[in-house]
């Protein structure tokens, strides 16, 4: 059973987290998902819904995934040194961080992505390349993986990251399962990219 | 601008929701979508997140469409005829109605499917036709549309029934704009359901 933090913020993007988050919470022998916030309490999507979270100080996990969604909340944030400080103590904790479009680059606020490969959001992208150079990022990408570290393009992106980062630790069965039972079309395949070329 | 009554309950199922809501949203100059329950509060989904709801009795909008979503939360929901009552007064109001997976076998008992074409989840079809014969319920569909309702297979199937519904009421290219931005794959035509003869 792997806990996995899941990291909230107000203006974050409700599918970012709900695709992939539905199907963590669905495989419940296997993944323990748990919603949390700076300060806990209710926090408030892009889209205006409020889900409760509790606050990272009850954190008490000893082995853990960290998931960092996207979503217009991701601005201030990334100046944010407080935030980003607790960010990178609960990611070099972490035995994976995975995270979703803007999310991606909010995460590379913590410099731990400098010299690797990531991936974000297609339409945002160029904020990315300019906000931290030293990653190295792939444009065309529905997903990359750089050791432990999964980032996703937007949106529904993560949810084919999430399936491969299931399909590569639980095995391909279960991943398939779980895109079928949720009728999912699963892009199996990190270098489909359909968006990478639109913006 | 249309206001969208989003029907939570207990043991939602998160992505139903999230998929759809997400995309409407997004369009905030289209829509407005806020998420109710029979009692307001806090509702908890089939993935233990608690989400934050008016009551039924808060509603107040004069023209809206109605969206309810599936979950194992419907199963008890197909016997309270307190619920299902307030669910067809909701109904017949509506300008729209959309339902995704187990969303549509419990809207099926208000009776307005009645010899009407609609779908649902594949992996639990046979409930459906158990528990409503009189709706001519198709299996080999990601959507279905029947006058002025639109019902849709498990969970992410919701996703490309509401761009078919953008697209059909607002033009194909807000939806296509939408299903760009969120990097969504769209299958864009009903009849292609893979998933129809896996169960």
């Amino acid at each position: 059973m792997k806990n996995i933090i899941v990291v909230l913020f107000d203006n974050f993007e409700a599918l970012d987290v709900f695709g992939p988050v539905e199907i963590f919470g669905r495989m419940k022998e296997d993944f323990n998902p748990e919603l949390f916030s700076m300060n806990g309490g209710l926090v408030e999507s892009a889209q205006n819904f409020k889900v409760m979270t509790r606050s990272f100080s009850e954190i008490n996990f000893e082995k853990y995934i960290l998931f960092i969604p996207g979503g217009s909340g991701t601005r201030a944030l990334t100046k944010n040194s407080q935030f980003l400080s607790k960010l990178k103590d609960l990611a070099v904790k972490a035995e994976n961080v995975l995270t979703v479009c803007t999310g991606s680059i909010l995460f590379s606020k913590t410099g731990m992505l400098d010299g690797k490969k990531a991936t974000s959001n297609k339409r945002v992208f160029f904020w990315g390349e300019k906000e931290t150079p030293g990653v190295n990022w792939v444009k065309k990408a529905r997903w990359v993986k750089d050791g432990n570290i999964y980032t996703s393009s937007g949106v529904t992106a993560g949810i084919d990251m999430t399936l491969a980062f299931i399909s590569e630790t639980l095995g391909y069965e279960k991943a398939k399962t779980q895109s079928n039972e949720i009728e999912h079309i699963w892009n199996e395949n990190p270098d489909n990219d359909p968006f990478a070329e639109l913006y």
